[in-house]
């Protein structure tokens, strides 16, 4: 292989997309957020990063409590409305529906097939950002989506964003199985 | 929608998977790594989640460097391979044809189309995890990918792991422009 050296710049990464939601002043308030991870499993914790002047997180310190919502990629156009405009400009409260769950001040998406309410753990303070971790108390998944026991991937047609031309493509097909297809690596092949 | 509660659990995501890559002694190392996120773009960094003990980690602190290499789906097989096996345990050095860049100690995986080296700026320690931040210094993609003046993210190929069902998918097509869909959506539609 020949790789060219593209300097000190964003990579080309395929990232989820999701909605991060919050009360603000008693109404939901969200923004689209590409950068986030899982943190830990037991108990099930998420990381978003976000800019340090958010809307979205004003509401997160006021109530300690907030979601995330994971958009299907037919909902390009509203997800990226929601990315491009500052909440403290535009009300976006009406964009999607919310409804609530047990913490009952974490907003959801209801068009959303994926979404999970979360209590804020930690803010981490990073030099041009913030990191905000919180423990996920309930997953909601849409029925439909289910196949068997698990929600099928491709029903769930999660919505994902490439930094590289700045584009959203849907989840393509399955390739293999996770924690097994390692099992058929041999040496030297 | 009627979305069913599914408790404190992992939510299914699609998430790129990466291998975190570092020097121990001398010889390359990698881990498969399903959670990180980029964590600023001026300039450009990014954040890995790894456990406590984990051999990568040694090297990153002996180092102060890391690299992060972004394989394709078919490298399924050996991606997985060197995730479900400890460093610890079995020399993986050998399982990828390793390179090296501007940093001389962060080795990178010459069968992935994108890579990039790291200088270790901040590890953050959360509860039973890690998170290691580092600043991308370069980033190196392979020529063949490029479709004009960016990759092409179907070329590119990049290898997904979704947590619902344990599966590895690739990436799917193009479904609209990021930061212009937005634009196309009116209220009450």
């Amino acid at each position: 292989m020949t790789k060219n050296p593209r300097g000190s710049r964003m990579p080309p990464l395929a990232l989820p997309i999701c909605l991060l939601g919050a009360n603000v002043d008693g109404n939901p308030n969200y923004c689209t957020i590409a950068w986030f991870t899982m943190i830990d499993d037991e108990p099930p914790t998420i990381g978003l990063v976000t800019g340090k002047d958010r809307k979205t997180k004003d509401g997160i310190v006021e109530n300690r409590t907030f979601s995330v919502s994971v958009p299907s990629a037919d909902m390009a156009v509203p997800v990226d409305y929601v990315g491009i405009t500052s909440g403290r400009k535009e009300d976006k409260s009406t964009v999607f529906r919310s409804f609530y769950g047990k913490l009952k001040t974490a907003p959801m998406v209801e068009e959303c097939p994926v979404t999970m309410e979360c209590e804020l753990r930690r803010i981490v303070e990073l030099e041009g950002t913030d990191l905000i971790i919180g423990e996920i108390v309930e997953v909601y998944v849409e029925e439909s989506v289910y196949h068997g026991d698990e929600p099928d991937p491709l029903v769930l047609d999660p919505l994902m964003y490439l930094s590289s031309g700045a584009a959203y493509h849907r989840l393509g097909e399955r390739v293999d199985d996770a924690f097994k297809a390692g099992k058929k690596y041999r040496r030297g092949t």
